[in-house]
């Protein structure tokens, strides 16, 4: 039985881990929950799965979320402090950290500096605070097991393997629901047009991630530091039906690919119940009914994101944080509809030249640049719009 | 340094495990070779390699390769005998069995009994006498490394899994010169037709297996031996461009699968290197150049082969040895323009009919059936003709 907390359950990769964890009930115990404000998609979680804590971030929910949950003997922890507070606590097994964005590093710092394993769906983690998260990891010898289907693919894949042996890992992207739009048209892209991925059901943040492939961009750094490997030996390939995972290539020019429906379920169970696998109630892959599957190259000009991010990685120091926090910010904007479509590269491109380069940034150097990146996002949206 | 000895030097496996192994000559003392008549390619193998003894089983060719390496110190030894003697020598670390057909199975036996592991090219070894070599692993504690690249793919993708885990087995196969071609055409097939295999380049008679695919149905039977897999676990799927060499679902639903280019050194190498990998200075797979790949189902109706190999499989006993020696027999007879194309399976079925079926076969019932199936098909042969 392994003791597991949650943060950010009422998410969509949550959501997906509770509906894992209730296929499994024998073998996780739930000791907390934690989500940013919906309240009673919490309230309901902790009724079926009685966690011993739950966070709520949003202090204005907390009321609500007590007064709910005031027979069951759940504590109510709020705020951002109650999220930090939840993810240092050393008496689960694993941290499942589904935070969306930046807001997912301190916690995946926090969970590793108490010998804590996490299942990590926060690539933002990595991307900021790979190097601080890298040191952490040999000091205390907790891990971090990969939750992104890519990430998860290539896990899976050197399995038994020696990572001396690799000579390429491939990681592989639909290519978003833009792949084949004209370039032309780019300036005209739509808020809902974005959303509407053509595989995954994700949350909104990653969605437009997809969209404009930074979050292949934002993988290639997580591979970086997750596996200890190369900048140059990862490359991206555009395979649209999303059934191939991520590959990986040997010293023999062996490679080793893993393939799956696109469920995040998947990965999600792999990560939790890691070294095992369980069996998974979903559908298998058909490659008949696909039929074929087809492979292209990443359009750098379409997606700057992605050449930023491997210029952000090759620099490295800061130059990784910075891209991931006005990314977000951006994106936030994009939401908001107050930027359009292209302008997400543009505000990345300039936040990464503006800022103060530090080579070895501390967290606290990190912590400061995500506010200095913030309002350098806000202040360019003002002074354009 | 590994000691190894190649049993059929001269054919194609052959020829490439002797390249894997001068591109890695740190690796490996190459302590034996053999061959079946082609003398002259065996002495200039010798030459190059130096080994301590060389087998000709032809013995018509024996002098002249005795001439040859007089002055090399090295030992001819020959015939029959003089293969199943290197076989059961216990001085080197691996043998890898390249023989054709069903001559190949006596030497694995022997190799197995000798504790010697044995990279096993020859499936038929597999096929006829599974629950055999079965035993006399388990009783010496040889391994058998396969060097089909099916196998090899299946191997690849269960290191650091485990057996029990394995939900499906997926053996990928081109579907051979006549997967398109008109059912009604197919008793008109010309040998030289059936001997141009799309993607690979092999020795004569497993290109006609491949074009009759029964060489998908052995391997549907080798994988029930090498992996310890129940027959109803393991599936075939057409994928013409011969690029995903097999795949393993697992009970989780993931897939994993080992891609290579069609080269039949990269398997080779694996076998030899395990539980290394090294260099292969081949090329590497290119996905973006393939552009996409297929997938499809078998067509039973046009291979009826692969029913005949589910059926002895699930038959058990003595059924798959007599399925491929019939097979073997009809095949070679095919290649001597005796018998048509759609003969082979008829003769195949007809020869399985008839046997005296032994439920537990000793090495003694195979040799007397593999002369019975020899006699059974020739008779067949001469009466219909």
């Amino acid at each position: 039985m392994k003791n597991i907390s949650i943060l950010g359950s009422t998410g969509s990769i949550g959501v997906n881990a509770l509906s894992v964890i209730n296929n499994l009930d024998d073998k996780f115990n739930v000791k907390a929950l934690s989500a940013y404000k919906n309240s009673s998609v919490l309230i309901e979680q902790a009724k079926i799965f009685n966690p011993e804590i739950v966070v709520i971030v949003d202090s204005s929910e907390v009321d609500f979320v007590k007064e709910s949950l005031k027979k069951s003997g759940i504590s109510v922890l709020c705020g951002r402090e109650g999220l930090l507070e939840l993810s240092a606590r050393d008496d689960v097994d694993i941290m499942l950290n589904a935070l969306v964005g930046s807001s997912g590093m301190e916690p995946t710092i926090n969970a590793i500096r108490s010998s804590v394993n996490v299942a990590l769906s926060n690539k933002e983690s990595l991307v900021m605070a790979g190097d601080i998260i890298d040191y952490e990891k040999n000091k205390s010898g907790a891990e971090i097991f990969p939750v992104d289907s890519e990430h998860s693919a290539i896990w899976q894949c050197l399995v038994g393997e020696k990572i001396d042996d690799v000579e390429k890992i491939i990681l592989t992207g639909s290519g978003g629901p833009f792949r084949t739009r004209d370039y032309n048209t780019f300036k005209d892209i739509k808020k809902e047009e974005a959303l509407k991925h053509p595989n995954w059901s994700m949350g909104n943040k990653i969605t437009i991630d997809s969209a404009t492939m930074m979050n292949k961009g934002l993988e290639v750094i997580e591979t970086k530091w997750l596996f200890g490997i190369d900048v140059n030996k990862i490359k991206i390939i555009i395979h649209p039906e999303s059934i191939i995972h991520s590959m990986v290539e040997f010293k023999d020019k062996s490679v080793k690919a893993q393939l799956g429906v696109p469920d995040m379920k998947i990965p999600i169970q792999y990560a939790l119940t890691y070294p095992d696998r369980c069996f998974g109630e979903w559908e298998s892959l058909d490659l008949l009914k696909l039929g074929s599957i087809n492979f292209e190259s990443p359009d750098i000009n379409k997606f700057p994101c992605i050449a930023l991010a491997y210029e952000a990685l090759k620099k490295e120091g800061t130059m990784p944080a910075v891209l991931n926090v006005a990314n977000e910010q951006a994106v936030y904007r994009f939401l908001n509809k107050e930027i359009g479509f292209m302008d997400i590269p543009y505000i990345i491109e300039k936040a990464c030249e503006k800022h103060d380069w530090v080579s070895n940034p501390s967290l606290d150097d990190l912590l400061y640049l995500e506010t200095w990146t913030t309002n350098y996002v806000k202040q360019f949206v003002s002074k354009n719009s």
